[in-house]
């Protein structure tokens, strides 16, 4: 069960009402790598988890990563306050109104005019925040790595941020939750290495034959390797043309039927097939004017 | 620049038309776990990527990553074939059709009637495939994690698809995949550490008052531990109501307007306050019947 | 700040693992009209909102959706336990898995094939949620009204999911669930109605030509009508095709251009000019097999 | 059946070419306020509707919505028509052109670049319109409430487009098609209220423990309160930790299962067990360079 | 403006209530290829259109196509008549709800459940209509291609549905909108072919050495080749690796920069470089147990 | 089975770091008319395709196309090489910083936080491409139509980029690009006209009561008309009120139910009736303050 507490999890303190920059931070409220992902991401894991432990991590970061939603949004609707009266009363001409919405050269625009200057869950164009970001597949193995990658990715899109902003308080709390994904991606890495063995992830085995090759499938000069194909443990495999397929076989695709299916399937193909020995006049000839002299020109 | 050869990276062989298990291998052709979401995600990684051997790794994975997407695709159109044939020829009965089609207890009909048996890009659930899935942000320490937990998800997805299909020939060519997955997530742990050093990510370094704290936010009895938030490393700390804000300023939300802004909000929140010492009649009040005698019932 | 306790707000005490009906529960998990929905709706409402007591009651209430996040999740989880084991660790035959995932009847097996058991944010389609559901516009007339419906509506799905469980563990939490909806629905009507005056919503008023007008757009036999449009208060209009416009006007739509911009726009007019007076050879008459003799059939 | 007239329902006169005012006006087109999700809101719940009064309002005024929906579209149209040949026809140099389609300041080149200037259904943003806006869920009194709500959002949307162009035509045009939304508000009005009772919505009534009860759960000073959570129709119950749950049994979920699925639930936790009292050397670790002299420093 | 009359454009009458093929009759209600795709993309491109004739003929076929699609959802509603009413009542015991909610065999639980069995706007998969179905561009010798196309392949799903179902009435009126599918493509070509030149389409020459070339890209036995690509009027090129690039040039790629942004450039370059003479341990390798003897064995 | 080759297939010299103009080419990457649309499109019909010649032109069409993907994603990557360097490396004031994201005039701000300057998979709006955008049915005599339309689509779009670059090394890329989609174009047409007959598509006739039918929807003045509903093939019918049905029956729709279904149909209409005949006070008046006096004024 969750509960509030009307203090944030860190002080907000806004210098200046800013639509263009609140815009930008939507990024990390309603973005794929923002905070209200991370929530939701942790959530059901934990909900899923037959782990006590991880469990209790689980819903801990979540419920931190809400906290964290709050302080996000909140900056987003201290920077859009200003902004949001305006609109809403009038008080300007509808040319200088104009003006100030479409002349943020970015996407404030839409905040202002569909959201009324509240903090949507969009991302910085507009797009509405979808589950289609979080990659939960509920297996720990899998799952942890993506809650790694997850706390990286926001780690860097909050120093983008960072680098962007010179309110001193926006960078100060931006700051803190950029800190916080480095300390949640430590837990998490200590939480898959607790896994032991953790790789391949799952339960079945790889094929021996192709756990430890590397296919080079683009060729070209010049050639740059490392250690992700080059070493003892690598096969290093140059595929050409020649090489498939990888199994020795016929590299074909083949299907067993009924016959009846069979015979439905070449009525089927003979019905839609094309003539391979006619030179039809087409549409586009009809449209390049070839349609009574036929086949005399190039576009 | 991209070639192709008409022999598949892996053999397929199908032993029997299903549209059912067809339905569910889409997870893997179009689904958020993938092979065109993999592809997709190494591609534009490559064309953005600076460093030269990191470049060529991951077109070499992208491009296998497509020839992975022409077996399972083959795959889901050889498990089609048959029933490609009879709906678009017509040759059941409508009522055979009918129960043929619903009767596969998953959403295979949305392959039929719409797709007409082909292998479109939607998961198994018919949900088009969306480049949401693709968690790329242009940062190769964040990438390569992402890359690391895509391969893991995908593992388990093939893993799963194993566990559920008794046709050799379709586990023998998932089997293969499976592997493949395996093989590239060791490639992408090598790229990932053959960076010096990579984490934090960014480079950007984190607030050191904040970098090692774990906030336990969920009480409750029992609480479980464990690596992630005990041990000398880590500065454990319960939140309770009285811990916010953790910066230990006032926890609130101030922002700076212009006195012509601030007078604006201040008349839009007149406009729009409501009166807290009211008991008005609602409506719905008015729908249980309240209208006149006003406050005399509960619903 | 938000804080969390390991008690549910609802003991959930679910009978007999069901993957089929975990599949529908669904709906109020991550579906349009589901929990995730209610708590995303009234926490950015409480974010942006100027109205100290209507901020309180917002987040209270958005708290509380959380905590319902929480408990129906929670019964998704539990009747999935018995599919996720099983899948996982591939105990059963791969055909009776098959038969058992693709039997259920309905999209269970998205759940289990691509989540792996856990509770994803979709719903019982499979459809990923979207920020799309939610309505905000940061005006509170507007948005009151909003909750309101909202409230209504995920009454009504809850009301129809015990309608169809037999399990009185799952039916007496989700009976609590829909009770709290009417709660919730009679606070927002509280807080609409102490804003005097709340319509029409927003500052502008009506234009009193078509402010109480009712333009009855669809003719045939019987007419019924009603409260909504017959009574003193109401002009009922008949529209035929005559009455268009209702301004009196042309009806017509003007624009002004420079000589410049409509230089240009009537040489694309020309270029792109469809000739009304030829009888053109057609692709599709081509495709009939007309293109020499042209014109001497129908399909 | 649907007959159209060639005249507008209100007569458009727009002044100025203007793509960038266009493209605002794009929310009410195809934006999820707009008048075609209007339309598609009305017209599918008329075809489902068994009162045959609210069948024929419903219909009337889905009809008069798509009549507006032509209305805002050609005013898109007509304020895109100068952009429409430019780019079309090439007839300025490209770095004006260039210059033309990025200064507007907001997401016009969308509707250049990728519609060619005519009217999208999409939202300023330039998100495609999807029916997850709709939130019809086929019962009278939930309906006929997010009808309500929808009229008052685009009353609203009307509002700020209205206070942002100063082009006379335009703001005749959106002011009738304001003024329309309140109509229709009031209409559904009176038809919700027609039904005796009308709450709660749908059959099943709430359970009486819990219908009247305000749970607060967002402490922290000062608290604010009002009609929706005072007075003697409410009990106030202020939730602490200790509260939960509310219906005085563990807070805890279970579920029964078979022994075999217990079994391997078991197995599965086990196989995914992670090592609480481990200190794993981790891949953050490792990349920070502490593989080798583990545990020494923090990032 | 448009008008509605009560009567259908085609009389329905449906023999049985069946929610299962009310589900599959969704596809052309709320689906890619149904009747709203078809009205909105006429509607939107009569909107834009310069040319008088083709503007009348769009706007014609497009509120046809809105009778349509009132036809359908008609369809829809009355195979859901009975299903309607039994969930909304309850008057079943739950479990043969239940049953006859999951048993259909496909997606129908959704339509009943979340739409309360009303015709919703989705797909036989539920997934709701989105506007990125429309692929019109403003442009009429692209669009008309694009509205040719759509009218087949509407046909051709009609033509499936009908294959299906055994309720006369049903197959009746579907015989009916499936025809003028056909009617519509024939006007729609003669609408193209009426602009001379249309092809190639705009207004842009191409470049003549690739108009006519036809690139095999795909090589392997056995070759086949047709009217696309031999006869006189084709350049056959075989691409091999070595014929990258087409142009002789280089075949990479180039570009420009200021000295400042190079630096930049060279200096993230260097931050984010991978050694690639390193063999690190990594992630994967901890988590198969080798992080003390590292690399020692395989997975 | 796919190879690459690191030489792209056309050489990319770009001028002048430009994110503005990067974001911009979007359209023609993650676009819906752009290549990756295309490359999808050709590569699934292909692998459902039974004919083949036709599975050969798809798939080499394809593999050309993901060749094009790469050229413009190049072209994508190269004009984002400055902007990508002077966010990760935080080397300007983040004044400037904020200045030169927000100034661009388009959406390449979202490009650059988002995407860290990378070419992603959107359009230049910021949406994520989605296979929604992919048409295909799995019927040749419709999706060789769609493909016709689709290379049509893609030509404009290249052309109106063409239109606005004055980079001449960037232009020549797209002219190629563009040039290719009319010989793609071509060599669909003949594939299409290849096939005796090909119109009606599929193999179901229409209706021969409806198959020469325009119906004329839309009335007032002027009337236009051309080849596509006038001349001897085209039966011409005014509709007007009078005119629905066209079959001349009763135009209503029926359904047969079981009297039980029907039973509790009648239950629910009866339960959710309105009132015809009242005049309900509503929560509009309530919220005109017309609570006590009952209509007594409008708005």
């Amino acid at each position: 069960m969750f509960f509030h507490n009307k203090r944030l999890q860190y002080t907000v303190r806004v210098n200046e009402s800013n639509p263009g920059l609140a815009n930008l931070m939507l990024e990390q409220f309603g973005g794929p790598q923002g905070e209200l992902a991370a929530a939701c991401r942790y959530f059901t894991q934990a909900l899923g988890e037959d782990d006590p432990g991880r469990k209790d991590m689980l819903m801990d970061i979540s419920t931190e990563e809400l906290s964290h939603l709050e302080v996000i949004g909140t900056i987003v609707a201290m920077l859009n306050k200003g902004a949001k009266g305006r609109l809403a009363e009038g008080t300007e001409s509808e040319a200088e109104m104009y003006r100030s919405i479409s002349g943020g050269g970015n996407d404030s625009h839409v905040t202002q005019v569909l959201y009324g200057g509240g903090p949507p869950l969009v991302n910085s164009a507009g797009v509405p925040w979808t589950a289609a970001y979080i990659d939960t597949i509920g297996e720990p193995t899998a799952d942890l790595r993506s809650n790694i990658a997850a706390e990286a990715r926001a780690k860097i899109v909050y120093e983008r941020l960072i680098n962007l902003t010179d309110d001193p308080g926006v960078k100060e709390a931006l700051g803190f939750l950029m800190t916080r994904e480095i300390a949640h991606q430590k837990s998490f890495e200590k939480a898959l290495y607790a896994m032991e063995p953790n790789f391949p992830p799952g339960k079945l085995p790889g094929d021996p034959r192709f756990t430890n090759t590397y296919f080079r499938m683009s060729s070209g000069e010049p050639e740059h390797r490392g250690p992700w194909n080059q070493g003892e443990q690598w096969d290093f495999v140059p595929m050409t043309q020649e090489s498939a397929p990888v199994d020795g076989e016929s590299g074909l695709a083949t299907v067993q039927m009924t016959e009846e299916d069979a015979a439905t399937l070449r009525a089927m193909a003979t019905r839609t097939m094309s003539n391979p020995d006619s030179d039809p006049l087409t549409g586009a000839e009809l449209g390049m004017g070839m349609g009574m002299g036929k086949k005399t020109g190039t576009p």
